[in-house]
């Protein structure tokens, strides 16, 4: 492998995914902030490395990955401990099919782009948005706490941190900050407790940039 | 491995990603229609399935499990010849990157539920619909054109089929059926057509039920 680069933007849940699979994995990364309010993600650059125009990005020396689920699946087959799929083919299905709930159900349908384009091309006000927000995190996170009922312990899936937790962390800070209301979800609260109990968890959360505060 | 029975919706791109996936690995599993049209997936006995309320949901014996990605991995695992991804952890997770841009990031935004969202709470027509179906299969679809334009060969990724042609074919069905222009995806259209050259392909196409019709 060569040296890790992870470009990201400090708000987007996916980025912070990829930050705590790093951290769990305890692998060193430079990081490179893309600013999405700033459009730079749009820049010639950044979409020399992702034609998506999307973070994050992880580059592995001269190898440019897109996609937190695949950017994710990558760092476990090079860096397979700690392990963040189970053993066994019915626990890693189990395992990412609760991560695809959060990443393909409900945060794709939250990201900048589409609110811009609830709110500019739909003429939406920030009522409805909000609603629509509320739509989606809501029956997401409700069907991955009753996945966590019948298969989570100590994590969502079990006694072991797996990909399923670091996709569920970065969507309940969503869903604070949207005014969600998740008392409702005791054990993915638990689950979100019980990662923030890891000594390396705190130092992967959002950090607003000095420059846009 | 139990006895395996798919649980679909004829026009279910993310069931006929799945029906791809074994009709590659030459499984048989039995199928159980779940009309979308009926909300027979917010049924009690569907909800047990998958708390989530939607299709595919594959049983292999007692084992149940959604999420397309999470399916495929599976029968990958379990079945893994012919392969669905490449050897390499590099290969891999660009297959999947590929296979995210439609399963993440196109393909939720344009789902029956989401799409009555915008028709019955936001008030859209239909040439609103329309146009929000257009831009993100329009952008998601380019991003794909320009991911094998850089890896592809025969397929979207090299000249072998994998996870990423099993997304791509029921988004181009998509495409056509909601009238977007994808004449200017030349690679795309190649490895769909090296999709449908394969036997065992064609059985695998939408059939509508005879009683909607």
């Amino acid at each position: 492998m060569g040296e890790l680069i992870l470009y990201d933007y400090w708000r987007s849940s996916a980025a912070w995914r990829v930050r705590l699979a790093l951290a769990a994995k305890g692998l060193a990364a430079s990081h490179v902030p893309i600013s999405l309010i700033a459009a730079e993600q749009r820049s010639p650059d950044h979409l020399a490395r992702n034609p998506q125009g999307l973070v994050p990005v992880l580059a592995d020396g001269t190898l440019l990955l897109s996609q937190s689920l695949a950017i994710i699946e990558y760092l476990e087959e090079t860096h397979p401990d700690p392990p963040l799929l189970p053993a066994d083919p019915a626990g890693r299905a189990l395992v990412r099919s609760a991560a695809l709930i959060i990443a393909a159900d409900v945060h794709p349908l939250g990201n900048l782009r589409v609110l811009r384009w609830l709110r500019e091309e739909l003429g939406q006000d920030e009522a409805a948005v909000t609603a629509w927000l509320h739509q989606w995190m809501g029956t997401g996170l409700a069907a991955l706490e009753a996945f966590a009922t019948s298969h989570g312990g100590r994590y969502v899936y079990g006694d072991r941190l797996s990909l399923a937790d670091l996709c569920l962390v970065p969507q309940l800070y969503n869903a604070r900050r949207f005014g969600l209301p998740i008392a409702d979800l005791p054990r993915l609260l638990a689950a979100e407790a019980a990662v923030f109990a890891l000594p390396w968890a705190a130092g992967t959360r959002p950090v607003e940039p000095e420059s846009v505060k």
